[in-house]
């Protein structure tokens, strides 16, 4: 088991209520960080159902709502998700591109992905393609999600299968939702410090393309 | 002028300071909802900067930060974009769906764009094509940025232009930019209230599709 800090915004396990002093949002999105190894600690559901709520809130495309979410928590079904996912991984890294081949070495990544099975929560996020905007605005959805997740000390990473639509049909969804990302869910149990970031004002342009703010 | 209220989280304009009394996540996603009308009120450039740095340090595909964010506050520049804009929309409400036409009429909805000059401020949202996930990643960035500027009372919306790739060279950005958003930036001054959402528990389904939580 390993520790599970309380930080401003979460909820205090002892006497079920919320700490009131709540983060500001550039503390939460500058505090989280990609996880792939997660402790063993059980995750509180109903902090999973808050960050779904969160998620739902999201504007979407003539405001379809065209995401779905497929929590799971059966170590059976997680263990299938694993190898269907694993099987394609395989595929991916045999052909992968050697610039990203070059970054998925440095950073120790394998077709292997241990957290399908190591996180207690997966949430599967799948868009329904034939909404406008679909996959759009179901990640800016999941945007909203993360941040409510790092609110409440919850760490994910956000795995992207490689060739969804060969994952799709483990979960049982019908062709026309994409599988965009599984979101293992869990506290942390990775050492890993947060990758570095540019300055966010070398991202912006003034008025027109390379004029500087 | 449209009188601003102050929120928690929102610097206070006349101390200069920002109010401890920070917002919960949930409070954000609930409260935000979409303004096609702004109010005259200026717009302090800092508080943007306060959400493109959010918005940096968002998680991208093998941590490319794909995005790129182009500031315009120049009413001649705003002006073009507008026009840019609007030249592409006649042509999308020449050919629209049913479905998605019926929608634009119910809203009222039309080929015009005010809001691409009325806002004090517009932000161009890209991303590099060339990176990984660069569109999922630059959506999940913009989830993160809205929520920002929720968190300062400032109002947005996620206009899409239709047809981007005739959209992008009125900002003068490489061919390998794609045009994902352009966020109008300031006070609403819209009296329409947000747009009901399902309830949540309705896009979930537990360990399969189908399933109920």
């Amino acid at each position: 088991m390993t520790a599970v800090k309380t930080k401003p915004g979460h909820r205090d396990k002892s006497t079920g209520v919320s700490i009131s002093l709540s983060a500001h949002v550039v503390e939460l999105a500058a505090r989280r960080r990609t996880t792939r190894i997660f402790a063993v600690t059980p995750v509180n559901m109903d902090d999973v159902l808050y960050c779904v709520r969160v998620a739902a809130e999201a504007p979407s495309g003539a405001n379809r709502q065209p995401w779905r979410f497929i929590l799971v928590d059966d170590p059976e079904r997680k263990a299938k998700i694993r190898e269907a996912c694993e099987e394609q991984e395989k595929r991916l890294h045999e052909s992968v591109e050697p610039g990203l081949g070059q970054w998925f070495k440095s950073k120790g990544i394998t077709w292997q992905k241990p957290f399908l099975t190591e996180a207690p929560i997966l949430l599967a996020v799948l868009s329904d393609q034939k909404m406008p905007y679909a996959t759009e605005s179901t990640w800016l959805a999941i945007g909203y999600m993360i941040l409510a997740l790092e609110e409440r000390s919850l760490s994910t990473l956000t795995y992207t299968p490689s060739y969804p639509e060969n994952v799709r049909a483990v979960f049982g969804a019908p062709e026309e939702y994409r599988l965009e990302a599984i979101l293992p869910i869990g506290y942390s149990a990775d050492p890993k410090p947060k990758e570095k970031r540019r300055a966010f004002q070398s991202s912006i342009h003034k008025n027109v393309w390379n004029a500087q703010a």
